[in-house]
């Protein structure tokens, strides 16, 4: 029998990590491989090791703390998430996973006997876009949809390329090669998360149950209009790339809300208008557009209608748009087995839950092309996420790593059959 | 009878003003009292100086060149434009009136009689907003619409004010109080400009002749949403402030094409999107719009209209809208006795020419508050204008300059009555 997760190690990990925080006053900025996401790192290996557990890192960053198991030729059991963020964001997006998974690690190490299998703790690299504008960089090369060669052409704000970073850290030596997971090598992989929606807030829920996971289509955007006066040039001779621009947008979200998908989100979140300025008419305008689906087909239904629109903008707006598409990432279904794992230890702890969707995309959604994979949510107050307003309370955190260690557990200990028998 | 003017000199003084340049690779940048605008200063000065002009400065930079007339004690004739640029700009906006002045007064002064009244070629400072967010900063004042307490508050982007930076550079002591210009003090003011618009170009003409100008009301606006993630929030849960601000820019585009004015245009020039991430669903939006008409009442309506859709769209978006109007400035109408003695300028030479609207403004609409003004413009190819691709042809500017001395000349040797009798 598992002891409950301790608030004050929850609560002591997560405020320290915070304090590795380029904007303290502005929320949380985190960003790969700046000094203190690197800090970060530090600080949770050093946890990771006062734990006894071993500790290792992958040629993209990704961090590994294992807890032998008695049989560690078995396929281990996975948890982990990531410390990164976006700019100006909160602090329990990722972070609650990762000190999630450690203090169920230190629970299930608390018991007299060993599970069977080995549990792994994973940091991941990078699971926000926020540097290179790609997501999921950790998992994403893990699932092999990395590339040597995208390493050395993502590049960040200020022409680093992620190999160059990756080589300057001294990651690489441990060999690229390397990074690819082998199907069928993970036995199942538990994701504690909060939320990030209101679901489980406004339905007053300690627990969600993530039966399948949105994944995400970026588009780079560029409008070329015309640069002009902004009063000498009259309404029907402007080529006003900004009007355009703006209607693409409304145009998306007026398909999102049509979808017939359970759910489908787009967000316009980065925009760049050229020469910005109060009285030109902008000829250049820049922007992103991410679509999120929890159906592959309503995706792509959504897109071709997006096109069409912006075929009807180009030609009725006299302009020229350009879609460069970054990522196309298919929606993850979660393992039926680990979802009754999870359900079954809910229930035998009298903790109510309910399967839902994730909106937000995860490494889970990589991790689920080699592994069998779940997730556990813990609620967001409000729905709010991403925003330096995002809370969790303690005390929610606690039944979240208390469902989680159990689950852990209860995987690692099962030999026979594979999770999603 | 005056000589023709020297295209070479027109283009001379244009290349080394263009010179004077913060962007060389990227269009004409040059801002108010940056480095590069000083020396534009300086090299006006020095040539006004060569041709034995009296130049003096006023508290707020506006330069004034004086070629004396024989009778001094008569109101002066002006003419004169601006050298300053917004960014990445053309190297023809504005300047054509500073040296098409300076070159006509170079005629003027050939002939072996001066002229009765003095002519003064002025300089003004900063007609473009680029530096403070406000417009026609020089004439603005001359016309008693810029006060001492304005100019302690307006602010540069790294928190500079107007009045400290003109301390800074020694005009303050020229005298604030004698900025202002007494109504009939000047006899009549016309000012050589670039039409910024295609009607020029397309028609084939070499010269327009303003009746009118429109005037700006620009506003800042700031839309609060929500930031929150953008696959974690729902369709229905989010407070989007980007999708807010496209919708209000898209009905401010609507009005304008509504409206029943001979000239009416809006633009969104500057935008500003908080945190500004891919992923992140923007909190606050900040964007200027830009509404200038030829009618004072149609921009009222116009403005009317709007208020109302910020309303519904607070409402409907569950967003706050806040307008901060900057200036709302009144259309002008030329006066009819300058324009009079334009086209007969134009008529004696053979210059084919149209009257027309001014949908840019210029420092003529704020001089017009106190003196009778008209404006001469030629044409700009394709009406591209603050923008690298601004063209006008010399050949252009050299027709527009004698138009302009020869007008200048008549009215200087007009010794009874006023202009606009």
């Amino acid at each position: 029998m598992l002891n409950h997760a301790e608030i004050d190690n929850l609560k002591n990990w997560i405020e320290s990590i915070n304090e590795f925080n380029s904007t303290p006053e502005f929320g949380t900025t985190r960003v790969l491989f700046t000094p203190v996401e690197i800090q970060s790192r530090e600080y949770i290996k050093a946890e990771m090791k006062k734990l006894n557990l071993n500790v290792h890192e992958d040629a993209i960053g990704n961090i590994y703390a294992v807890l032998e198991g008695r049989n560690p030729q078995l396929e281990p059991v996975w948890t982990g998430s990531h410390i990164d963020s976006v700019l100006n964001a909160g602090m329990f997006d990722g972070v609650v996973g990762v000190v999630g998974g450690l203090e169920a690690l230190r629970l299930i190490m608390q018991l007299e006997v060993r599970p069977e299998r080995s549990i792994v703790l994973i940091v991941y690299t990078s699971e926000e876009p926020t540097r290179f504008g790609l997501s999921c960089l950790g998992s994403r090369a893990m699932a092999g949809r990395l590339t040597k060669e995208d390493m050395h052409q993502l590049l960040d704000k200020d022409g680093n390329t992620l190999a160059g970073v990756l080589d300057s850290l001294g990651y690489s030596r441990n060999g690229f090669e390397r990074l690819a997971v082998a199907r069928g090598s993970v036995y199942g992989a538990v994701e504690l998360h909060i939320e990030q929606n209101g679901v489980l807030d406004k339905e007053g829920l300690p627990v969600g149950i993530v039966k399948a996971i949105c994944a995400p289509t970026n588009y780079m955007v560029e409008v070329q209009g015309c640069q002009s006066h902004a009063g000498g040039t009259s309404m029907t001779a402007r080529r006003d790339a900004y009007m355009a621009a703006c209607e693409l947008a409304l145009s998306l979200e007026k398909l999102a809300r049509e979808s017939l998908s359970e759910y489908t989100t787009v967000t316009v979140g980065w925009v760049d208008v050229v020469p910005n300025a109060v009285n030109v008419i902008p000829g250049t305008v820049r922007f992103s557009i991410d679509i999120r689906d929890v159906d592959f087909q309503s995706k792509n239904i959504l897109i071709g209608r997006l096109e069409e629109e912006v075929g009807r903008i180009e030609s009725v707006r006299n302009v020229k748009i350009r879609m460069i598409l970054q990522n196309h990432d298919i929606p993850m279904k979660c393992d039926e087995g680990i979802i009754k794992t999870i359900e079954n230890v809910c229930l035998s702890q009298g903790i109510d839950y309910r399967r839902m969707i994730s909106g937000a995309y995860h490494d889970s959604l990589f991790v689920g092309e080699f592994a069998p994979v779940a997730m556990i949510f813990v609620p967001s107050k409000k729905g709010i996420s991403h925003s330096p307003d995002e809370w969790t309370d303690y005390e929610d955190i606690a039944v979240g790593v208390d469902i989680l260690a159990n689950t852990l557990l209860t995987m690692a200990n099962t030999i026979e059959g594979s999770a999603n028998a």
